[in-house]
């Protein structure tokens, strides 16, 4: 049994919280959150707002905001003991030195209310020694089959590429809905496309997978796209967008 | 039994007539294409490349690229016939006067070798005349639970919005994909993301699912992924993206 402490209980604590309380191989046996948290039934866990009440654990997981996690690591009342932060963006060496350092980076989108089956998430762990790399990586199979190590260099571009499929991806989503409420269209009719778009990626690599009046260069459609766009702040994204692929076509 | 015959047998042209000939309420009796096909053995229809051979049917589906629609609706040698195409954004006027007009707009990207599951797909029917709509709404119930009048105007907003979240979100993909490869990591550690953030729209909306540092001014972070991408096509996307997202931060 690894006894674990959660240190901050935003979007990532939680779930990780749900998903380790889900198997027998791994006890939260505390959770610390600067602020007190009015917790619903399904959290049946020890729970402090004080940073010296901190128990024994054999892991401690920081998952505060990025510029707060260096802060918290160094307040911390611990000495060599093993603490990660959950962070895609922030190097291992922010950790303080008081400790062990290591990451534990679940590769997902996290929201309130949205359940997620860690099984198939990349957990991308990082230590400075052998030891460390093994506890995360029992850690990480306790509830993912897919453990992978990536340094701190390589989990920063990891970290860049899901801001281009995830947050931009999702904000491409917000344009379509948009556009379509414009006109009174209902945003569910574009639902299975998104689905279909993304479940094409299980078999397709993107390159082969790009359709479209850019991909094609399709000018008259193109054409009169712009001039649907006209006077909107999406038509700055259709120009830029189109430029791209179309270059990507003459690589 | 309704009597189809599909002219013009590229990606859409061949998922309509798998779909149709997978259900007993459409009869494909006659495909036609410009250029001969070498047909794989789960075709088993009659094929002509020869215009004045065209069979008596009740609907006659155009599925050739935008620009040929109209060419070919003029050429077809019928009269007062249901004659529809399959773009999005071509209006139902282009086609010729000779026939009766329609439109059938199945909602979905279509790749060769990827089966698709019409059932969910919205396909969006236009026509002139109660009894053309009647007729397109048969055709289409027989492979789609979701069958949607949409007039030209709509469609064209509609096809927009799908460049959006198909071609440009694909496109997105790709950059992931690239960023990934120049540092030797794979793809596939970013597919589970891609999943779950189109999964997301099933229950939330995209402006609450948005994430990330553009959403929460994270301005170290998007000064980092900046630098990261000094030099790289990508950087221009970056950060007009970025810029939208934080401008619709404080709309």
């Amino acid at each position: 049994m690894i006894k674990v402490i959660i240190l901050g209980f935003g979007n990532v604590g939680q779930h990780l919280y749900q998903a380790f309380s889900r198997n027998s191989k791994v006890d939260v046996i505390q959770v610390f959150n600067r602020s007190p948290i009015n917790f619903s039934e399904e959290f049946q866990v020890s729970f402090t707002t004080d940073i010296r009440q901190l128990k024994e654990a054999d892991i401690y997981i920081i998952a505060v905001p990025d510029d707060t996690i260096q802060e918290l690591s160094k307040k911390l009342p611990l000495k060599n003991k093993l603490v990660v932060h959950t962070s895609g963006s922030v190097a291992l060496n922010h950790l303080s030195d008081n400790n062990k350092k290591g990451v534990f980076y679940p590769l997902q989108t996290f929201s309130k209310n949205a359940v997620v089956d860690f099984k198939s998430i990349p957990i991308c762990i990082e230590a400075n020694n052998k030891e460390d790399l093994k506890s995360l990586k029992q850690l990480g199979s306790a509830i993912s089959e897919n453990i992978q190590e990536i340094n701190s260099k390589e989990r920063e571009q990891l970290h860049l590429s899901a801001v281009f499929v995830n947050n931009f991806v999702n904000y491409l989503y917000q344009v379509g809905s948009d556009l379509l409420l414009d006109n009174s269209l209902s945003f569910d009719l574009l639902k299975p496309l998104i689905k279909e778009t993304a479940k094409k990626m299980e078999s397709l690599n993107p390159v082969d997978s790009q359709t479209g009046p850019a991909k094609r260069n399709d000018f008259k459609t193109i054409e009169n796209h712009l001039h649907l766009l006209e006077g909107s702040p999406y038509k700055e994204i259709y120009e830029v967008m189109t430029k791209k692929i179309q270059n990507k076509n003459y690589k």
